[in-house]
């Protein structure tokens, strides 16, 4: 059919809308409503109970900010899980980085990933890697079963609705930090300022009781609501503002740069009252 | 009418929606078309041929970012000028600079100024004050008869298409060279890097012919394309990114602190590369 335009409502009064040339594929699995749509703004599109998860065009921003800004702040990060990020987008980023062993994938929902690797394949383009294990498994439950075992967690999951709404729990942040060995750190996409101050604020207080380390960054995302996304940092030892220099490697990137590692965590006003 | 949703089409094939209470004022002027609405989730919106300009709930951003970034650059800026900026939004930012002595707002279309008072007094809120003068006129014109009177000019315009089309010209920054005193900055609004660009390259390559020294910084902005805002400087002496500690002073502010002022100047990669 043609002349059709999806509209993901944001908030109650407030959405984003976009032309759609045809739908590729939708699916009920066991956790949530998946659809895969071609746009003409943005490529392919992968929605996940009516939310945006990710799109051809402005993928690279949220997958290229959650992977190297954690990675970069450890000098070594040999083994690293990522939970969610079932697309592949965040493994893509990770395999960047040489020191990188082993990184595991840990996504409940199997089709997320079945559908990313026919529909996003340069997305999805890092899960046949040699070093990538792919887990389709419960992510709460992989994390309160691991023990000193990762450098670094990325936790990449959808909106605290539906099945991600367990990895928005103080528990989980408690596990998180027992899972990561003495000196690791962890990373977790936490919304948007502008709709989600609430949200940010207690998961700022909650990894603050947990992780010496705690910091909030930023960076702009076009299909996610306002267009200004917050990620959450807690680290048990090394401070991604104290990175040094040296540790910085150049790879391929569009949004990410070494400078851009810094300023991310440059709040505006209003947005850093939220972290006090 | 109950049930009421504004949408803005950004590009041919995206757009943002939003839910409106009720109209407050629409009519054709001299130069475009005017609507005033009441949202929902943004607050009392200015609608200028369709596109947003302004709405209560994120214009701090902007008119924040217009503002501070060139005026505290320059070490003392006294006679100020802003080109558009109807709803008084710059003006009001500008009048918390102690130094400037004078501010001059030209806006080619009255009706801008008269629906912004009644309907966004807060915004408008400075365009009474005894350091500004308003003129109902033609920003171009005004700039072309200006020789070495400004210390900061700020171009506040809508986009370049309509009224706004001549304000996005090599002749135009030529003029406002001439209009600036011999250490004099100017700023414009230069549109988004998602969308946009085309001309962003546009205008930093006329900028740099003009201007020994140009940047490029950024800003969100919910309710404009893609979140992303650029602003291009212009400035014949001072480097915005060499501004002593000591010339920022403590205004009160929701997004811009003095650490903004540089972090806005670090672009994502693709950004950068528009520049080069």
């Amino acid at each position: 059919m043609a002349g059709l335009w999806f509209t993901e409502k944001q908030t109650e009064n407030f959405g984003i809308t976009m032309k759609v040339k045809r739908t590729l594929h939708t699916e009920k699995t066991d956790f949530q409503y998946l659809e895969m749509v071609e746009t003409e703004e943005w490529g392919n599109m992968l929605l996940l109970d009516g939310m945006v998860m990710t799109t051809q065009r402005d993928e690279f921003v949220y997958h290229e900010m959650v992977a190297h800004v954690p990675l970069f702040t450890h000098p070594n990060p040999e083994n690293v899980l990522v939970v969610g990020g079932g697309d592949g987008g965040v493994i893509r980023e990770v395999l960047k980085h040489p020191n990188v062993k082993k990184a595991t994938l840990v996504d409940i929902d199997g089709k997320v990933i079945e559908y990313s690797k026919k529909y996003l394949p340069e997305i999805a383009s890092g899960l046949e890697d040699e070093r990538v294990e792919v887990k389709v498994d419960d992510g709460f439950m992989h994390i309160a079963q691991s023990e000193n075992e990762y450098d670094v967690i990325m936790v990449d999951s959808t909106e605290p609705v539906g099945p991600a709404v367990n990895l928005f729990t103080k528990g989980f942040y408690a596990g998180i930090s027992k899972a990561l060995k003495e000196d690791g750190i962890f990373v977790a996409q936490t919304d948007n300022p502008w709709f989600k101050a609430d949200l940010i604020r207690k998961v700022q207080k909650d990894v603050k009781e947990i992780f010496p380390i705690t910091r909030l960054y930023l960076a702009n995302i076009p299909t996610y609501p306002s267009g200004l996304w917050s990620f959450t940092i807690g680290s048990k030892k090394y401070d991604p503002l104290a990175v040094p220099d040296e540790q910085f490697l150049d790879i391929e990137t569009k949004y990410y740069t070494k400078e851009i590692h810094k300023a991310a965590f440059v709040l505006p006003k209003f947005v850093q009252d939220l972290t006090k």
